[in-house]
């Protein structure tokens, strides 16, 4: 029996996605083994892997001046790639901060030796909303921020224009919308919430920008090193692609595109939002209204007590994944790609009836 | 149709936890989603990863002195961490060099901003075998050797003793027999050779090592910080931790732990190349006697022309993955684990057969 899976990430992956994946497992391809079994220079591996690149760049629209590049070690590895390859030892570089992985993405440039600021902080209403303000340093190397905040449920409706390159951190909402790339240098994102399950990062970098990277880096961490050996200067995590590259073909193939995921995850998240406005204050939304994520949506009962009982009772019912974030506690939908209206439906049919029961 | 499956890694997996991943793919120990979908905080994931590393300590006779971690990054990325962690700015290391792993390894601890040294190399020899003399710097922070040489087909046989605390890349031996464990202070692997697909790299190192490390390296790429966070400082690579757990079940409790599967190893070894030098010259051995590889099988035939046909016939008899390293050419059989005593005896018949024809 499958349940209705909230997780914030690792999420929930389409079913599809799944049934190919253990169909083909002893014989894929034709190769008679599995893919992971196969030699990442096996020709049919090279092949999968360029159509995942391909997939991705379609469905984001990167043009021929972005690079590519898959890499191990999660959004938490590029923290310390974009600060090695990009500031240096003591560069100046601005960093936005909306929350727990913004916070720890700035901490982290000043661990790699670069000399990191705030240009923005939302820290003093404890991260309940996205900045306004912005402080940019001039002489910045770049100005990072973090697209979706999965642990406050908040996520940038528009991009500020930055005089230094931008570069984000999307994870949590990678491929569920259109990306306005005209005000990117850099994107990056861990696979395991929208795009398929942990183990891989997708990054995509204008190749002007690659091009002035610093040489004094370790080759493992540096993005010239990757982009010039096609995300296969090591042995690549041949899985973690394979998967992410089957998600991105049910994204094209089955959803349409962004445009079209991002009006079902649009209509998705309205419904649950529409269903804690209008409870009379029974739920209430953590997050300022204009902040709202389409991916997190994060919101309490009246008291520590119902959100424990909430949380039990939805699991009972096959609702699975509603807590909030340790550090905040609460409750929390995460509403990736592969959730569906159906799932939300079910999970609204389900505050209702336990507030009619609990209220 | 399944192949016999001869590759240097990602390699053979064993059939039954390809079939037992296929089984759990929608449904994973009845939680209802994927291993893949589960949150890494999950109870039952967490119970998964536990058991994994409990059973890889089992495997290895690893106490309660020695740290576990499980990394992303490939072998690679534990280059970089040796070097960042242990020897630091103008640190001084030893390196040991026996071909392109153990070179790349070097290269990069300089890149790391370590002085990395050599104290042996066998390139004069053109890797050919393992170095029997070693000019240790006594001021080192530490040895690094890699145990097996998947490249040139070569292997120790024992381990020198160091003044300095001895380091292995293990990655194409890992878990193919027992390590004496009192000479190292670290070991480590990337898993897609014998313990698991890529994605993952696996590493043991002392406590005491670990309380030794500097503090002025990113969170990433700290030991201790793996260490206090038990591997899950950020998202772990979920799905290749939970078929390498599936392969030390399968090490356990189907072949009987380390020294059974090293007979094995030795064994299926012995028999290819008994068949080598049993061929009047017909097949030739690339690794000295005294340095040849339980893992991986190198040798030629009398001229490229044969090579290239030997491996095209035996690909179409479904013998796979039997190219020598693109920079070296020639052929290559990797015995790994999961190749079986069957699998062996149908190369050698292969080879009788082609030399009858072909010799």
């Amino acid at each position: 029996m499958r349940v209705v899976n909230f997780n914030p990430g690792p999420g929930a992956l389409p079913v599809p996605v799944l049934e190919e994946a253990a169909r083909d497992m002893l014989n894929w391809r034709g190769t008679g083994m599995s893919v992971m079994e196969n030699s990442h220079r096996a020709k049919a591996v090279i092949a999968m892997a360029e159509e995942a690149e391909a997939d991705m760049r379609s469905l984001l629209g990167l043009g021929p001046e972005w690079a590519v590049v898959f890499c191990q070690g999660g959004a938490s590895l590029q923290f310390a790639m974009i600060a090695l390859n990009f500031a240096g030892p003591a560069g100046r570089c601005d960093y936005i901060n909306t929350g727990m992985w913004a916070t720890k993405a700035y901490k982290e440039a000043g661990l790699c030796g670069a000399s990191p600021r705030l240009a923005a902080t939302s820290e003093p209403d404890d991260f309940t909303h996205i900045p306004e303000v912005f402080d940019f340093d001039p002489e910045a190397k770049y100005v990072h921020l973090t697209a979706n905040n999965t642990v406050r449920g908040t996520q940038w409706k528009s991009y500020p224009r930055t005089p230094a390159p931008l570069m984000a951190d999307m994870s949590s909402e990678f491929l569920s919308r259109p990306v306005e790339l005209d005000r990117f240098s850099l994107i990056y994102a861990g696979a395991q919430k929208n795009a398929g399950p942990a183990g891989v990062a997708m990054t995509a970098l204008r190749r002007e920008l690659a091009d002035r990277a610093r040489p004094d880096v370790p080759s493992i961490l540096s993005y010239p090193v990757h982009i010039k050996n096609e995300s296969m200067y090591n042995t690549p995590p041949v899985w973690s692609i394979y998967i992410s590259g089957l998600v991105f073909k049910w994204l094209i193939n089955t959803i349409g595109g962004l445009s079209a995921m991002a009006e079902i995850n649009r209509v998705k998240a309205e419904t649950l939002y529409q269903a804690i406005d209008r409870s009379g204050g029974f739920y209430r939304g953590t997050a300022r209204p204009d902040s709202r994520s389409h991916m997190n949506v994060t919101f309490l009962l009246p008291n520590e007590e119902l959100n424990d009982r909430f949380k039990k009772e939805a699991q009972a019912a096959g609702l699975d994944g509603l807590g909030g974030h340790r550090s905040v506690g609460g409750l929390r939908a995460s509403l990736y790609n592969a959730v569906t209206q159906a799932d939300v439906n079910k999970l609204v049919e389900f505050m209702r009836e336990f507030q009619r029961v609990r209220g």
